[in-house]
């Protein structure tokens, strides 16, 4: 299932999309590119990890909500399009080291085929060329605004796995943690494809609420099949959360509001999958953390209620529905 | 033992250094300064790491060498030896994962007290405030050479770690590895410094060849500690680059050269370190090493011959001498 599969998605944009997209890729290969083979032989291994390129594309469309005429000839769209995904591509790394994960995108992860401190240094690899494509604009204030952006994303980071273990988060720190390690990034791709393509403040920081909120959803959404979803089906292992003592937002409000919130914790401590799934799911606390994201795809939806009414931001509407209801 | 007790430096020089120092580590720590405490927590520790801010000291000395009077003034000197620093502690924190370390400076590193991720995630902390704090520069082409730094020596990293257990390693393809992973960042230190001072590309580019110069006579010192020195002096883990199967300049020649290559072979394969250590010491391999980051260190001053003759860069070639001298 991908971004452009989504019903009512006008086909004349996804074709544009896709020929930028094309060249964003382009741009990614051609940025990790090295004179040393070790180093190539892990950069081919990420592009695999390259599915729906939701970061790159809201950059793009960001950009043509505000003016449709303007990532056509915009290079520096592509470029930071490809910079997004470079970011996104070092959590994915980091993050696979940090849950011991074995199987992403239904392939390997670098840490099971190429050990651990492979792992470590690609992910530094690709933070360190995303942010020399990124100088390559020539624009202090992009780089500026980046490091901001992933200041706040390792502080996210840091911060969930400093609550590792403990049954006491509250909801406020998790959706604190999930706005920063994820809905951060995404936030900056809408707010930097609107400041690229000349919108004024308002209107970037629409566009970044949108994605903060979009954001949000997204990884709601993500924690919710990591507890649902068939491995199979997601190509990734799934169940990782709570081997690794991460709640998340259903877990976390069975154990404040649950019925039996004693028994939930010892399932949790007692990493009983099959019964949790079943609980939660009776309890009605999978469809609880559904409505939140929905109600987050709400807010995003109201942020770009202003913008022109185009084919990209009509995209953005539906993208926003998409995200709580599909698995990409 | 510190770089301001060599002997010769001058002593209103180290004076002023000090008080330069001093800046860049109120900068180092303001700018790491976060809302979450875990977050500081990290910082905290990564504070101990800071030992003889070599890095930072390059950036002002190089500047002071091409213009006495202007690091006094320059904030910017000050600040990009912060963002050095940064990197530094980043490839320290990271290398103690893949190196699997749990002493660093006589205390634990932050993978033995916090774990392998809070350890992967704390780098990645560092790497993306050193880009943030180079950005408040405002000037892109320095964020372009700092990525082209990095990149350099995240590459450096992965070739050595593709290296591993690979006992034809030759010593061309070592001297490579030295030259990306640990010369290319002191290298740029000493070109940062005389940009910054406004030298012309001629002087930048002798001080940037003093720079990787004086980084190789610097690791292969480094290497040649980890197989000869003691721990509780060295403060910290001594033996690892065998442990871990990296091979380091005494034991390439012993391994080409030596007398017996079969039985050195057996030696490595085994991690025999006390038998190791007497063999090359007998066949004269640690001097063999030794000559080699004498002959660069020798390199490094000529590059430096037709600076201002001044305190700054009678200094600079001091230290170049006292890298493979003292056990700093």
């Amino acid at each position: 299932m991908s971004i452009f599969d989504i019903a009512g998605v006008n086909p004349t944009l996804v074709s544009r999309l896709m020929v930028e997209l094309d060249d964003v890729s382009t741009i990614f290969d051609r940025q990790l590119a090295s004179d040393f083979p070790p180093v190539n032989t892990l950069s081919v291994h990420v592009g695999r990890y390259r599915g729906k390129m939701l970061r790159p594309t809201l950059v793009l469309l960001s950009g043509m909500a505000v003016d449709e005429s303007v990532v056509d000839s915009s290079h520096y769209h592509r470029t930071i399009g490809a910079v997004t995904e470079m970011i996104h591509m070092a959590t994915l790394v980091h993050d696979d080291v940090l849950d011991e994960s074995s199987v992403r995108r239904g392939g390997a992860t670098v840490n099971a085929l190429h050990g651990n401190e492979m792992a470590v240094m690609l992910g530094d690899y690709l933070i360190s060329n995303a942010f020399h494509l990124c100088s390559t604009i020539g624009d202090p204030n992009l780089n500026l605004r980046l490091g901001e952006i992933t200041n706040t994303l390792c502080e996210g980071e840091i911060v969930q796995l400093h609550n590792r273990e403990n049954v006491d988060l509250d909801e406020d720190m998790y959706l604190t943690i999930v706005t920063n390690k994820t809905a951060s990034l995404i936030g900056g791709c809408c707010e930097l494809g609107a400041r690229l393509a000349g919108a004024d403040l308002k209107i970037q920081k629409a566009l970044h609420e949108y994605g903060i909120n979009l954001g949000v959803a997204f990884q709601i959404t993500d924690d919710l099949l990591d507890l649902t979803a068939d491995q199979q089906e997601l190509g990734k292992t799934v169940g990782r959360d709570l081997d690794m003592g991460k709640l998340t937002l259903p877990l976390i409000r069975a154990l404040r509001d649950g019925d039996d919130q004693r028994q939930i914790a010892a399932l949790v401590r007692d990493r009983c999958h099959a019964q949790l799934q079943e609980r939660l799911q009776d309890d009605g606390w999978f469809e609880s953390a559904r409505e939140t994201a929905m109600d987050r795809v709400a807010s995003a939806r109201r942020w770009i209620g202003d913008l022109p009414d185009n084919a990209a931001t009509t995209m953005l509407h539906l993208l926003a529905d998409a995200v709580v209801q599909r698995r990409f």
